[in-house]
């Protein structure tokens, strides 16, 4: 099993940090932290799926993962409740200027965005290209039926320029994701 | 940092089982596939909350976590979408015969089940009494308010007998809690 694009940041210092000074995981959760914090919604990252295979106690009280494989994740990282519904959704980078590899996202992904759409909750992706400093919100709709109806292996930008929605850079909230919620979900605001 | 009450049971052999053949984590794993399979409601485990700490890579296509260190859960285990609702709870098991001790379930998971509650979510626990084999649904309200007005430590069976609700035993799926939903939060069956 291949370990999860960039999970390296989270363990060493190698982090290349893009042009805001942060990656857009570390924004999302720091989105995500504020949201909590002013009781605006209620969204985690889910912790990263491992397969433990070995554990060791050196004291009574104390247990130490010695050994442990990255799984592929069977939903997407980020899910919660805001004004009463039900949110899940995924966060990619690329580095492209031009295209978004599909291959970034794995086919169970797809199939668990398919199903919450199903089930009546709001799905989507966070997609941002880094070497252009573009964020947009793409609605797990729009994503599917890009897929269903071409043969294409990325998406261009120019489709996330026609249908997603831009996110632009904020201070707090970086990543303000659930005003565009308001604005595709609810006709309006809840903060202003 | 403990390690998590039970996990041993993931990752050796000296799982001792209930009654049922089972224990409760994998029942509702179990029940949630089944949802899933049905396309009746999707609900999942969350992974384990891991500090990574050591990952070596063997190959170019490989990596292995070395070191790794169990975290206190900021939220609860399971979470998903039924019938549009959103969905949250723990499952804890107990061997009393008599009570549910409180120090089974961390703070900030109370403060998580009250913020689900604040958003409009379904939040509960499902407790077992495994020497019992009594499997109860009790809904974070009724929760929150036995902690509010007691100082005890646990939470007496004649509490859950009187205002839990029962989760029959059964074949497939094990743990019907979303049946449970349907006539608390619906008022009627969803499926018949």
């Amino acid at each position: 099993m291949l370990y999860p694009n960039g999970l390296k940041k989270n363990y060493n210092h190698t982090v290349h940090y893009g042009n805001r000074g942060m990656n857009l995981e570390e924004d999302i959760n720091e989105s995500n932290l504020f949201y909590r914090t002013h009781n605006i919604g209620i969204i985690h990252k889910k912790p990263v799926p491992l397969t433990i295979a070995k554990v060791e106690f050196p004291s009574r009280r104390e247990a130490v993962v010695r050994e442990a494989y990255f799984k592929t994740p069977s939903t997407t990282d980020y899910n919660g409740i805001y004004r009463g519904k039900y949110i899940d959704f995924d966060a990619k980078e690329s580095k492209s200027k031009t295209a978004f590899p599909l291959k970034n996202i794995h086919p169970h992904q797809l199939k668990h965005l398919e199903s919450i759409l199903q089930h009546g909750g709001i799905a989507f992706l966070i997609v941002r290209f880094t070497t252009l400093d573009e964020t947009y919100f793409l609605k797990a709709d729009d994503l599917l039926s890009f897929i269903e109806t071409t043969e294409r292996k990325s998406i261009p930008i120019t489709f996330f320029r026609q249908h997603a929605i831009p996110i632009p850079n904020k201070i707090h909230p970086r990543v303000d994701y659930l005003k565009i919620i308001d604005e595709l979900y609810f006709k309006g605001g809840y903060r202003e």
